[in-house]
């Protein structure tokens, strides 16, 4: 297997996976902190299955990043070759699942903001309190952290393929 | 290249291309009928934006699955072969662009009418005569289209890094 960008085992694809982690965690913090802001908590609940899709996507997407972002420091430091068939195998699979679920809560949860911000107008009524712009960089984030894990699963698959 | 299932100029691939055109309208179809159906068009205007999305998302699947399908059947009868590098590295770009314009259309919508199903509580509301279960046919259908567009971009990627 060739030695590309973001292949397992690699500094670029330690710098990914650390990426991912990053952004994935800061998408959970201000999806957090926005329902803690909201005084309006009854309101706030209509929103709730959405954002806990999100978090639990990105806390999924945290373990999966961190986990592999170990296993790269590992394999660098002791100067391990991560790229066998069935290893690779495995990290295109979970990518392709921690891929699709981000991508799945990124746009739902955008399609809410949308929702409330163009078609409701909930987030310039002033008595709703909403934090839009809260779920707004939120969602932001989860959208990064979706690139990222795009790139590293068709870095894997591409592996795979021409392994 | 190998000749894999659903590779471009197989039978196997224009069954996947139609399949694909067939649900992709089938979900253009049902979310049209729905915006028919609601007589409170007032409200019906708030979840505008999304279905807006969902229909000009499949429409661009239609084509796209369409025109690769004439090309099939055109490849099919007069034995060409489509599996030169040029012409799959387009194919891979376009299936993967619509693949995560389907899914991004089909979560973003999803998302909406669940908040309306489990949150908000309008399906079950009288009043509303929102025609949740058109909705939810029509989201149904885009899953299935996004589902038969990844079998073929991945493919058509395998067929890319394994040339």
């Amino acid at each position: 297997m060739k030695d590309m960008f973001g292949s397992p085992g690699s500094v670029s694809g330690l710098m990914l996976r650390i990426g991912q982690c990053v952004c994935a965690a800061a998408s959970i913090g201000w999806m957090v902190s926005a329902s803690g802001f909201s005084s309006y908590t009854a309101f706030w609940y209509h929103s709730t299955f959405s954002a806990n899709y999100l978090i639990a996507s990105m806390g999924l997407q945290v373990l999966w990043s961190f986990g592999l972002a170990c296993l790269d420091v590992y394999a660098l430091r002791i100067k391990k070759d991560l790229q066998n068939a069935v290893l690779v195998s495995l990290f295109v699979v979970g990518d392709w699942v921690t891929a699709t679920l981000s991508l799945a809560a990124a746009c739902s949860s955008a399609g809410i903001v949308v929702l409330y911000a163009r078609d409701l107008h909930f987030c310039t009524n002033s008595k709703m309190h909403l934090p839009c712009s809260r779920f707004e960089i939120s969602i932001a984030m989860a959208f990064v952290t979706w690139f990222f894990i795009a790139i590293s699963s068709h870095v894997m698959f591409w592996l795979l393929a021409s392994a």
